[in-house]
């Protein structure tokens, strides 16, 4: 299944005890339509306050299920802020998060003097001048792929002995309406990476650090290095990418 | 003042009795900072859930005023769904409501199967196929100077015998991502005449009714006539035009 939520009211992709999450929600859903509760996979966790137009999610139920009827009652039963784009059936190998080849995640900044109030949870205001020329050189040595530990923060659980390094493909700049977004696309995207990368440039932008610092900061691989995580609600999980599109 | 708003949650721009309104929460935060009540007033009235990008207003202030500083006051003490965009001295006859020569309003549809949950609060979702072709022949008898007593509502306070004579510019349709926003130019608009025009322009873009119904509609000045009104929050009042800007 296709997803897209706005993250603002709720705990973050995952289930946590005593928490609001959209896994949750969407599992919850599911048992009243299924009957039984199953369990699904997202292709990867978003933290609260983060949104996503292209979360893909998978679940293993043994019968068949007639998918334009589920998709339309899952619809009925979740709320606004969540929306099952589309449902299909998979092969039997699918996994959404392993057998995920690609992402792309948004991140968008209103940089009016004064922040459009309907954007308000989508974008995060900055009305100090960015240098654009500056954000693109501090974008450059980023590129590619690399030990990306010093821009990953520490999970809780599951981390432990994971491989950091990722070939970030693109970042590009797109110019908005009142802003701009940031389009990341990644073979995979370590923990708040994007976040603290955005952070990063922010400083590089706001000239408060030299676009060199960016080098500095990767080789470091250490996650003091870098700035703060920029807030999460500008963060927008696209789409995912599989092999077989 | 120029202000934007998110109208969701608000009774409408309009003060009254036991409701939250914008002109309300203006008029408290202005009085917070002049240290006595002024009223505004507003270039006309939104409803409850119409959204604001452009909406002007004025106030009387006998003294000169820090606009730079009040302006920034004015955001701090406001909540962030409504937001002043600038603030500045008018000449002693400006009259944000009769000095106004022409208003923009934006209507904005989601026409994707299923609805983008980011912009629920600003959308109309209509999944159904709207016929674009349709949309554009409704369009044409409508433009132009005409009686549009048919697409208006009473209103309860101050209509009795309000020309309803308007000239109506323009009506551009203009395709976004998943949707279209049907622009609106004219030299005023009558009470709920827009949603009340969408709302008809949408029955024929749904082959519910012919496009030349339109002109009956219009000709016959009988509000009974046309459609109910389209949903408020798909409705933004995006600029208003003064002769000296």
């Amino acid at each position: 299944m296709k997803i897209a939520y706005e993250g603002t009211s709720f705990s973050g992709w995952q289930i946590q005890p005593d928490s609001d999450s959209i896994q949750q929600r969407i599992e919850d859903a599911l048992e009243i339509i299924l009957k039984e509760r199953v369990r699904i996979i997202g292709s990867g966790r978003t933290d609260a306050g983060v949104h996503a137009l292209g979360q893909v999610a998978h679940f293993k139920y043994p019968s068949s299920i007639d998918t334009k009827r589920t998709l339309f009652s899952l619809n009925g039963i979740l709320p606004k802020s969540i929306r099952i784009l589309s449902l299909e059936n998979a092969p039997a190998d699918f996994h959404a998060q392993y057998s995920a080849i690609s992402k792309t995640y948004h991140y968008r900044l209103c940089l009016s003097p004064v922040e459009n109030p309907l954007q308000r949870n989508y974008r995060v205001h900055e009305p100090r001048k960015i240098d654009l020329d500056l954000l693109h050189q501090g974008i450059q040595p980023l590129l590619g792929s690399h030990d990306f530990s010093a821009f990953a923060n520490k999970q809780t659980v599951g981390s432990a002995g994971k491989d950091p390094v990722r070939n970030l493909k693109r970042i590009d700049i797109i110019e908005e309406e009142g802003g701009i977004r940031l389009e990341f696309e990644s073979n995979g995207f370590l923990y708040k990476m994007v976040r603290n990368i955005v952070g990063t440039l922010l400083e590089v932008g706001l000239s408060k650090r030299p676009p060199d610092d960016v080098v500095r900061i990767l080789n470091s691989k250490d996650r003091r290095q870098a700035s703060m995580a920029a807030p999460p609600k500008g963060l927008v999980l696209f789409h995912v990418d599989y092999f077989n599109e």
